[in-house]
């Protein structure tokens, strides 16, 4: 099982970056998202529209107690961050640890508190470099998971043809 | 060379999305982010403040003639888009066709004109459900780069030592 947590979200400046996190979560094959921060109703349903749609059980929800998630998550916690450990050095470690355990991955807003460092297992950067934590996200997990992106979403009513050279979809 | 084309930006609504399309170009190497839409000043102006003080030679640009740039493109056009055929399937070919040609890499805001799938080498999907430009940009990138991720960036002002638990910058 793999859950993501979003710390930090600001309704209005970051609904367009958070919904990205959740989505981003869901197609690389993670179970559930819960976002902190400043409570979003808008941005949530909007995504569980998009969730209906297009299928699968991915969860999300919310809770102002974030500590408390990261805290009682029974697995391993990797919390990423551009000052963190390089993936390149960490990542078979990670997943032989995870191997019999669930994952937590956290990505943060701007300022993440000290003591998210101090309460995971790995601190981990995928680039040193100020740039996105969407992008982050997608390659730890397109990693994680052995470049495997998820395909097949339970109970869809929508999906995608891929094509050459045009928009294809199939209501099912 | 690898060049990043971004179409629709739309002020305002996408700052955020855009500036992190810019970033995550320059993390993963391009050389150039060109952005199409509306013209957007102040998100252009905080991207290259950031790239001034963490260094490297990456170019912001806009433009308002989009078509002409794909047009006159010379090398392997990619256009990124959940409608095309699976990255799976043709990052090989992709690689082998850009070893002596340069790289131009496209990704949209809501609504990409047809026009953009019938101009193109190659319309890539990575994962066929709605996410993020930035996850699919990052994800196309890092694989596309044999998961070389960027570490050296000259004339940086600043550079992040990485670190196991906390936040370790230099200034240089």
């Amino acid at each position: 099982m793999i859950k993501v947590l979003r710390l930090g979200h600001r309704a209005g400046r970051d609904d367009r970056i958070s919904t990205h996190v959740g989505l981003t979560s869901r197609q690389w094959g993670a179970d559930e998202i819960v976002y902190s921060g400043e409570r979003d109703k808008s941005m949530m349903e909007s995504q569980e529209d998009i969730i209906d749609r297009w299928g699968g059980d991915f969860e999300v929800s919310y809770t102002e107690e974030w500590r408390k998630v990261i805290k009682e998550f029974d697995g391993l916690k990797i919390h990423l961050t551009m000052y963190g450990e390089r993936i390149d050095e960490k990542m078979d470690e990670i997943k032989e640890e995870s191997e019999e355990q669930d994952l937590l991955v956290i990505v943060g807003a701007e300022k993440v508190p000290r003591w998210v460092y101090l309460n995971v297992d790995y601190n981990i950067s995928v680039g040193n470099q100020p740039h996105s934590e969407i992008a982050a996200l997608a390659v730890f997990l397109d990693r994680y998971q052995d470049n495997e992106i998820k395909e097949e979403f339970e109970g869809a009513d929508i999906e995608v043809e891929p094509s050459e050279d045009r928009k294809i979809t199939r209501e099912k």
